[in-house]
């Protein structure tokens, strides 16, 4: 069996290019050459949206038909809810027990997102906890890769801490050690320019946006506050439009000719946003198709989920076998 | 159908005298009236025995053993083990959304259980937790009663808030709010006085010792330092003597009788001591003619707890399905 690969995202809203570039691009390479599962993290989703179950019901059907239009292919790649793997659960609690508190709230990942959304005072239990769900869902698959973020490192060590304790103190090698896959562009910033894309930012391009909307967004996004003229030099560096150009334009010499060239002053922020359209709609068109395709017959995108979400229990189960036994919890076997 | 009750002990070691008092005198007396489960809380027991799953695994056959042999009638009650029943781990993460950090360090039981165990800066996660799990466990059964130490009373408090929260956010009135049952004698103390018993501090009588023990254990039984003579004055309060004379002896005008006497002067201790001795193996004999039938058939009764964690967790699943329902986590119905 190829080495297994476990990621994911939080079904809170439609999938934009940041996550293509930080992610689906590389899943869509991976399940070429590895046993991939592709989790949709409702359970996580929760930890920090707990108050709207409909938002993330609805958005688990909006980031599986994301999954499939960038090519994610069921056939090669399992695609399952994480929710539907109550097993997952289950290993949670076993994990809480050899993590410490003062470890959770030391995670430099967790540290950040509690500081950017408020909480104070009032962190949410199942929020801090969230790496520890994250390492039963990595390990539980016996996942050797995690594509992540750079910002995630952080978790994938939580996760072998976790690994290495369990397997001393319970005398085994059951579980097994990941290691992250960082893709080689990871962040793109958004269209205003910001590190952070997010939908109450307004700065994302989503992949199910139509032409007109992101002819909107390209023609409107944030280049070089000081390139007031045509004639004036540009900043290359910082400016998202070239940040967009080299993830997306295949022609690289032509970005690099493009950068020269608005470096030393002469290109207009218009040619240039023309340029970046282009692209983007060369990329988007087939990614539309095929969304429009899986669009006409969710229940088949449900089903596909489902045989998944089957698969995917079948493998948890299996090492939570594993697990009980090592834990002595095997009782009635 | 009658009123449900939740109730169970961590399979930490064999069950004492202050066991019996403080529950399972209780329990024993509400299987007549009462829906009762009574749970093995093996997963409980692992939160701060993680290191010693062996232990936990045999001590929850010493436990049924016990509950088996002070009356507690399986086709009255079910009996079940907590791990099997992976439900409560689901419902538990879906509960810790609910509850905030800050909340669980508050809470008096645990404050105090952690100052006990001396953990220091290194508290398990899972330790924290566990009101939340405890939650999940009374809840899951829809359990309108618990039958606790008044010491346990912050954690029925706890589950009640959650549930309070879980039915305002998910527009549902699936959960129900319990209530303590805190029996009459709630502690015992140990023999050496001492308000609280372990198995460490070697100071209880355990539901299984031999006569040989419960004769030793109460010969060197704590009783007033300063009753050096027999015709001195003795004192009652703070005598554990009276304590389980109080709690064991049917004839509560005799013991009214030997503290008059005892606080008088002229009563000595050896008179008092086998006078317990005595009450308390009429207490025990049948509770020991019980354990050594059962004995005789360990696989008989991992059957019945077997078939207990089945009807438990045939209850738990349906619960669970409500849960779902009301966070839209329902996809493939």
């Amino acid at each position: 069996m190829a080495d297994i690969i476990l990621t994911g995202a939080r079904p809170t809203g439609p999938l934009h290019l940041g996550h293509y570039v930080g992610a689906l691009a590389n899943w869509v390479r991976l399940q070429e050459t590895h046993t991939q599962f592709v989790m949709i993290a409702d359970v996580q989703a929760l930890t920090d949206n707990y108050e709207f179950p409909g938002r993330i019901r609805e958005h688990v059907t909006t980031v599986a038909l994301d999954y499939l239009a960038v090519g994610i292919d069921p056939t090669k790649t399992t695609i399952f809810i994480q929710s539907a793997i109550p097993e997952i659960a289950e290993l949670t609690l076993f994990y809480l027990n050899l993590v410490t508190v003062a470890r959770l709230q030391r995670n430099p990942t967790v540290k950040t997102e509690i500081a950017q959304k408020e909480f104070g005072a009032s962190i949410p239990a199942g929020f801090l906890m969230y790496p520890v769900s994250q390492a039963a869902d990595i390990t539980i698959f016996k996942a050797r890769y995690v594509p992540v973020g750079e910002d995630q490192l952080p978790m994938i060590e939580q996760t072998n801490e976790i690994v290495r304790a369990f397997n001393r103190i319970y005398k085994t090698d059951v579980l097994r050690e990941a290691e992250a896959i960082v893709p080689p562009i990871a962040r793109l910033p958004g269209t205003d320019g910001k590190a952070k894309m997010g939908k109450s930012l307004g700065n994302c391009i989503y992949l199910s946006d139509p032409t007109d909307v992101v002819q909107k967004k390209v023609m409107s996004m944030y280049t070089d506050a000081n390139h007031l003229k045509v004639s004036d030099p540009g900043k290359v560096e910082g400016n998202p439009v070239f940040a967009y150009l080299d993830a997306f334009d295949p022609d690289k010499t032509e970005v690099a000719r493009l950068k020269e060239h608005y470096a030393h002053g002469g290109l207009g922020d218009v040619v240039l946003k023309k340029r970046l359209l282009e692209v983007l709609e060369t990329f988007l068109t087939p990614i539309r198709t095929r969304r429009k395709e899986f669009e006409q017959d969710i229940p088949a995108i449900m089903h596909t989920v489902k045989e998944g979400s089957d698969h995917a229990r079948s493998i948890a189960t299996h090492t939570m076998q594993q697990v009980r036994g090592v834990m002595c919890l095997d009782y009635f076997k």
